[in-house]
């Protein structure tokens, strides 16, 4: 991560926007009974692209000289030093079936480079903030990566399996095998804990921008290591879609040489 | 499940029992932060025996004829018309990893088949309880499945593809490949959606008595069925490990065929 600390100002404008999205998403929240993934129709597509809209707004408002890049609504000033991207919903098919591990992602990149993450639960209540300048925070408490060496020890979080190619999935079950416990179905979740020190491994393929520049910015802040599988820092520009959260550096670079089979 | 309706007294000790655990496993829950899985001194196992202990006294109390079996502490008057299955953190995984979708699982048999259950959710303080003569109710609201007639329309929970034989795999593989969303991770939180019509589908292997009983209950309260992957009925007599849930009997049925390779 680049190094000059975000403002206050801009930290309180993130808060803000979580707030706004989660009164949203919250509406919406098993607003539905059968709902389709993603159709036009579906609560899903009309919280995010509220929550856009909304979250939209208060840049042009506060920071004019900002973008914004957005599932529904694309990008805005992409070339701008700094660069939002918003996530109203991460783990869309929890979402859909009412089970409340999905969460708002609000990130904030300086020329390209994540410098500021938001992970918020709004069932849960719970919200992560972390960034350059701010120790990660699970409200407004500080939490800390946890050491762990060794892939026997760790705990192993992704969303699931079906993310996975052929060839992917079997690096990652290599590291499966061996993990001292596997859990799926984290979602942006799974970054959370890991830079609470709960967990000690995400492993995600087939995500997009918006799904890890949030939890790259509250790992990194929290202690820990959030790269591609290369081992190369998550950017923009990478476009990156295989993410690999770490920790403690040893296994991130244990897991770094199964996955990209070296 | 057998016609008698459960008497109210009980199932206003279900509440009880449920509220007391509820309060012992939220002061275990992220008390550890390297812990192990089940050993002696982790987290688990102490809420687990804590929950048992006090679960045990309330039904002596109360109702001194009727049986407890648990996981810790084994069974007492097993043979009792009525006995209570309790599972303290039912997803231990989601437990030791601070993840909020394990439950407290209370079931109270009749000759051996479930006739109330209750998930109880500490964290989000959701609970459902159903059974004969008590439609399920979440938070005391009524709640039904949902109707669901093919797999290509369905929603599919299922905690991992790890609990599954290879045999096994096979067989959820087909169910998976044909549904319209697979959500991992789901313990019984799974049942708890169904059984308010948010998902169609929970099918697991590997379980005990005290991880389905309950649910069994509440989704058969909710309108659905709940069997093992033969179709049985789920009885402490049966001794299935092998569960499947439908919101809808059409759905079921075809499942039911996949799963047991008819």
């Amino acid at each position: 991560m680049s190094q000059a600390p975000v403002p206050a100002a801009w930290v309180a404008l993130a808060h803000e926007m979580a707030d706004t999205a989660r009164a949203i998403v919250l509406r919406h929240y098993r607003a539905g009974l059968h709902v389709e993934m993603k159709s036009d129709a579906s609560p899903v597509t009309a919280a995010d692209r509220e929550v856009e809209t909304a979250v939209r707004g208060l840049i042009h408002d506060r920071l004019p000289d900002h973008g914004v890049i957005g599932e529904e609504h694309g990008a805005e000033r992409a070339d701008a030093e700094h660069v939002w991207v918003i996530d109203p919903i991460d783990g869309t098919k929890a979402f859909i079936l009412g089970i409340p591990v999905f969460g708002i992602l609000v990130a904030l990149t300086r020329r390209g480079a994540p410098i500021l993450g938001v992970i918020d639960q709004p069932v849960t209540g719970e919200r992560w903030v972390g960034g350059v300048g701010w120790p990660t925070e699970l409200g407004g408490r500080r939490v800390h990566v946890r050491e762990c060496a060794s892939i026997g020890a760790a705990a192993l979080c992704s969303t699931s399996t079906e993310m996975f190619t052929a060839e992917e999935g079997a690096r990652f079950e290599r590291l499966r095998a061996d993990a001292s416990v596997t859990r799926f179905g984290t979602d942006c979740y799974g970054y959370g804990v890991l830079a609470t020190g709960l967990c000690d491994l995400v492993v995600e393929s087939d995500l997009a921008l918006h799904d890890y520049l949030a939890p790259a910015a509250v790992v990194e802040a929290a202690g820990g290591i959030c790269t591609d599988w290369e081992g190369r820092p998550l950017t923009i520009g990478l476009g990156a879609h295989r993410v690999l959260a770490a920790g403690d550096r040893r296994l991130h670079d244990y897991a770094r040489r199964v996955l990209s089979g070296a």
